[in-house]
């Protein structure tokens, strides 16, 4: 149409319908609940930043997926592309707030990658952290929450796994690797759930040609050292408790190996004290997490019954949180939580708030005479606590209303005219029984006019009618 | 400090630290409780929009006050400075949406306008809206939940004020004011509350000179039009129907004027039907509110014991919501709560959720030695949902940890030592006896020796002992 302009949104950006945000929030004030409950306190920073402070801290590829912005004054600002780097800014900014600080961030952010399949340039990560403490009993609580926010979530089964990067730091000695290659041979082993273990030793070694015919360049190890990390990642078990001892007995040999498998061995016994098993969460040696910045413990959750999302929880020990601004290092210890990958498995799993209406009750409104009664009905109801919508389309008839009802899920319809307004009555439908018959039968509107699933409840009883009603839908 | 980024925000933008956290997302999730009592659902947009989408529709205002983004294909972004326009553009792309469509969406804008005290370039809008019906009941659900609103946050006295363009149109046709000129009279009447009648009176005809010595030009009106136009402004009564009743009177000459009364008293009727009273809603001619689009009914709700914050929710019936996209006119109408004004006006009267931690127990850790049993008891206390957290701080003694837990207004603190674990105890410090009595004697470390609300309860009856001092505290 001439004149006018197309309604559409960039690419890698989209819109979250009311099905999908019903879903969403229920999934996060679940997971503000969880971590309400350890005391974690709520937090919230401007989507604008300054580049210089947005700059430097992660790696190369955020650097360049920033969203430029430009303010008024000309100065040089961006979308922030994750919590962490406006977490530091704030510890840096104010000295007063308490440590350890041990907030929660529950934001958008923005990165301006290629856009894939499940892949937006705008998403909601949910992010927690305590800063400003070494105790491992808050690495201790970062795992059990992850713990705790899965079964909140109904997730089915679930491995919640860890890891320190002081373990294999131990390697880099046992296999006798130079601590400078260290990057790179963390980032190759972190390949290892995709890429299978064959791919990643010859990565290690003398690098190989690809599917696609590019060639991936090694990291000219020598086949003593590929070795020895084979050797390491061979260390598993049924148990935390049996990982430490073969780990004890593999770095044997090194001098800082007993304190530093100490430190794992006391976070394995606090998740022993509170009941999380191996069952629930395991000590994992594969894991070392892409990013150069953890330096203890590192975490990441996978569900067993949808595995292909990968890790939908990560994180881990960090102590340069601040030193780009203050030049000074704090501990911390924190996760995330990708909201949207997360959605997107639980809805694999059919495991999602479905409702598609915050409505539980319909009210029809097929007599305009009886307006003010509607209005009524309705007032009773919500005052009651319970969410009811007034019927205000453009549809006259009860059949296209109960429609309407039926396609948002509303589970129950009042319908109310003159002859229910003489017997003191008011009629209750329950679309559930109108809905499963109709599949079956074919014709809905033969099912409507023989009305199953109606019943009648007397006017001056109706919350109460109405809530024994909507119990039994449940 | 060489080498290190300065921490800091750009001008207009802001940081809600904890505290400031929960008193907002308290505020929005009663809000949002409200609105899904009423069948609303949540809808979400990206920041992200085309340019060419947020252009049009705004006043010249708004269009210069958006932050242009930039994407890696050039495109001409910028940042949404409002919910409406989103919402819009939501309408004209998905045809499947429900008819009418019900959302709310709480969500930050942004605007690049000039920062002010309480005046921030990233701030929270709260809006509804029904679109796609014109009925009136449509209307009454946005003020009676305005009023529930407000009454659901504990505002003290407040008054849901409207109108409607429909009288102000009459208004034109009884001051013989030509048509063309009815926006510059609105924009004029809006400024009754703040410029008062006569700078309001002077500007409607020949001008003035204002403080500053600047011209503010008039529009031109004879005298008799504006004796007219104070006529109408004169209708005030105590009750809707009393306005009504004189509003019939003054236009008793205009043709259409009485159909139009009509949709007014309709709506007002409905609201009496639902109890809500001439003491919460007004029928108040002064409104017109600033906007051009607002076609009929418009609303605002001040808080009479904090007047000076002027209109915390505001909105109106409007018709041209889509035109710019689909070339047709959708009736909707709608409302928006500026979330930060109406948070500053609660924290002004005193009545925000003023927590400073979530955490209702605080854990102390004096014995390292019994660190696996601190967490048995605070993992205890939050399987039953007690918001717990273990102190993983620094501080080695007591008093530096019971500091920690009065500097955040945690309620209550354990403490637990072998003594305590020989006995079968806890000990649990009540924090606001300490709290209130320190204050009295001005010597707190006295009073913390001598363990004022202290007591004790055994290990095995942990929760239920907790529950009941929780209970006593609040």
């Amino acid at each position: 149409m001439p004149g006018t302009v197309e309604p559409r949104i960039s690419r890698g950006l989209r819109d979250l319908l009311p099905d999908q945000m019903l879903a969403r929030q229920s999934m996060v004030d679940t997971i503000r609940r969880v971590y309400e409950l350890y005391g974690f306190v709520p937090l919230a920073t401007p989507a604008i930043e300054y580049l210089d402070v947005l700059s430097g801290s992660a790696g190369q590829e955020a650097q360049q997926s920033i969203f430029r912005v430009s303010n008024p004054e000309g100065e040089a600002l961006g979308l922030r592309f994750d919590l962490t780097v406006p977490l530091a800014r704030v510890i840096a900014q104010y000295a007063d707030l308490p440590r350890p600080f041990r907030r929660y961030q529950v934001s958008p952010v923005w990165r301006a990658d290629k856009p894939d399949k499940g892949r937006f340039r705008e998403f909601t990560q949910f992010d927690l952290d305590s800063v400003g403490t070494e105790s491992e009993i808050a690495d201790t609580e970062i795992l059990a929450g992850m713990a705790d926010t899965l079964d909140a979530l109904n997730v089915g089964r679930y491995l919640v796994r860890f890891s320190s990067r002081a373990m294999l730091n131990l390697l880099l000695d046992f296999a006798e690797i130079e601590h400078g290659q260290s990057v790179d041979v963390f980032r190759v082993l972190d390949k290892l759930d995709k890429a299978g273990p064959e791919k990643v030793r010859l990565e290690l070694m003398e690098g190989y040609k690809d599917e696609s015919g590019d060639t991936i360049r090694g990291l000219g190890l020598a086949r003593a050292q590929v070795d020895r990390i084979e050797q390491f990642l061979a260390v598993k078990a049924d148990s935390r408790k049996e990982v430490i001892a073969q780990l004890r007995q593999l770095f044997k040999g090194l001098e800082h190996a007993p304190a530093q498998i100490d430190v794992v061995e006391r976070i394995s016994n606090h998740l022993y004290a509170l009941h999380y098993g191996d069952d629930r969460i395991a000590l994992d040696l594969s894991i070392a997490r892409g990013l150069a910045y953890y330096t203890g413990p590192v975490f990441e959750a996978i569900l067993l019954d949808a595995p292909q999302f990968g890790s939908v929880f990560g994180g881990g020990r960090y102590d340069n949180l601040v030193m780009r601004f203050l030049g000074e290092a704090i501990p911390a210890v924190g996760a995330s939580i990708g909201v949207d990958r997360l959605l997107a498995a639980l809805a694999y799993l059919n495991r999602v708030d479905k409702r598609k209406a915050t409505a539980r009750v319909l009210v029809t409104h097929m007599d305009p005479a009886l307006t003010n009664d509607y209005l009524q009905i309705t007032w009773e109801l919500r005052r009651a606590g319970i969410p009811t919508e007034l019927y205000i389309g453009t549809a006259k008839g009860p059949g296209k209303q109960l429609k309407y009802a039926d396609q948002y899920e509303i589970p129950l319809a009042i319908l109310y005219g003159t002859n229910e307004k003489q017997q003191g009555v008011v009629t209750v439908k329950n679309m559930a029984v109108g809905r499963a018959k109709s599949g079956q039968l074919g014709d809905r509107s033969a099912w409507i006019a023989q009305r199953p699933g109606q019943t009648t409840i007397p006017r001056d009883k109706l919350v109460d009618g109405i809530r024994g009603l909507l119990a039994e839908t449940e």
